[in-house]
């Protein structure tokens, strides 16, 4: 296989990795150079600059995925339909240089004439999917904007975006709930959190169960270093209430432990195992379409 | 009946009315002098401005309901807890001088060992019950934070509070969503509007069906014109989803008209006759618990 440089170019960061044949990483490369930064023509310069102290043969092959692929980044790249597999994918990689640099495409997918989205999150699937030799699945990419994806047969069949951590951010920040917070979230208050994820279930209903953040705290039945915590509760809660999660379901959770604990600890809550994949994912993702670009081409 | 001053005093504004003997309004004071702009001490001064071109006997008699009574407010009065009519609430006044001027309690509920809270929208309900002589029903009072309120045999048995004017203006204002929309919300798109309720039921969840306001926009499915009243429909659909609301069942709306439209809109749409009911409802409250207070007194 071809020398591959993988990259993930988000909104609000460049990340690299040079991958060996077998796909694990050499060299990774970090930046807060995310599409936001860029100018017009500076997308080259700096995925140049990015490469610069790696030995480059005539014949690299760089694929990337993320929001450079939106309206807003270097090329536009489809959204390629539900369901797809590394087949579809792979061709529909939008070129930016013929046989060089190429971005891997967004993702959409339909319920009832609304339309869904992603970009970037699809690698991440395929390449946890590769890296757990899994075939399908349920998988959730929590973030500001989560996916819940379901995978079967090598292929995602369909996906849900959850705007759970903007609307955290939300009302945690501009919200009267966050005055009667702490600036800081602090520590994570795990009975605060599990209250939340109950709260949010038998509520059914943000618009209601949010308010509690502030009856607790006028009542003087939480106190105020917990209620981030359980606005968070709150928060996961309502994203879990609206997933089939049947007894004895595994779910694969991809991200940073950061982010994902606090998934392990919701989906526990529900009687649901739960896997981890991290940053990795992306990685093997990127070099599974290559692979799968290699094959085709042969 | 002693000659009644009824006063409305909010985080925002306000208003007084001076009540003749059947409750009839014969003259009425507002201004921006809500709460938030008082000085500890501010709360007497600014009251008898208010009453100032108006002919004062001894015996006038002023009573206030609202955030007034709140901690952040003149003199912080109790919650009354549900189930309460008339008479309970006349006996649990704050007074904050004895016969002269009083604050109407706020009332409170259990859901769940999880409290709710409201303040001044007691009063509008006794007030409607009071105008359109019913002696029970489901009302809801659209806002900023939005009540639904059932009362039975003069008595408010229950209710539940939705922050949906908040999540509407955070959305709006600060989340990605907004990016896309006009300065303005402009007039309303009916039809806008009405897929906003309809993908709020069909989505059941508030964090999913939000991220449609950009997609429908980034597949260029609806106008940008448009997206305003969309994310309004969102709004008020997911409120309206968690009601039970039968066929054939009344719903009394109140508050001003600017507010109401919407509501009624999305309650025909599910098949609900209203009936909208004006901020007289207030006086005709305050007018209602004052009597009862007499009738004790008596």
């Amino acid at each position: 296989m071809r020398p591959l440089v993988a990259v993930d170019w988000g909104t609000s960061s460049l990340r690299a990795a040079l991958l060996g044949e077998d796909g694990k990483v050499l060299e990774e490369y970090a930046s807060a150079r995310g599409i936001l930064t860029v100018e017009p023509g500076g997308f080259a310069p700096l995925l140049i600059a990015a490469n610069a102290q790696w030995m480059r043969s005539a014949g690299t092959f760089y694929l990337l995925c993320g929001m450079v692929g939106s309206r807003q980044g270097w090329l536009e790249a489809p959204y390629c339909p539900c369901p797809a597999g590394f087949a579809e994918i792979a061709s529909q990689l939008a070129w930016v240089e013929l046989d060089r640099i190429a971005i891997v495409p967004g993702m959409s997918c339909e319920d009832h004439g609304v339309p869904d989205v992603m970009r970037g999150e699809e690698t991440q699937v395929f390449g946890a999917m590769d890296l757990l030799g899994l075939e399908g699945g349920l998988f959730v990419l929590p973030g500001t904007h989560s996916k819940w994806v379901r995978a079967a047969g090598g292929r995602i069949e369909r996906f849900s975006t959850f705007m759970t951590g903007e609307f955290y951010a939300l009302l945690r920040q501009h919200s009267i709930l966050g005055r009667t917070m702490p600036q800081d979230d602090g520590e994570l208050h795990e009975g605060a959190f599990r209250q939340g994820l109950d709260h949010a279930r038998r509520s059914a209903n943000l618009l209601h169960a949010a308010f509690s953040a502030r009856t607790l705290a006028l009542f003087g039945r939480m106190p105020e270093a917990a209620l981030p915590s359980y606005l968070s509760g709150l928060a996961i809660g309502e994203e879990l209430r609206s997933q089939q999660l049947d007894a004895g379901r595994q779910v694969v959770i991809i991200g940073s432990s950061a982010l994902t604990l606090r998934y392990e600890l919701a989906l526990a809550e529900r009687g649901i195992t739960s896997r981890r994949v991290g940053s990795e994912a992306t990685w093997r993702g990127l070099w599974a379409i290559a692979r799968t670009l290699q094959g085709q081409q042969a």
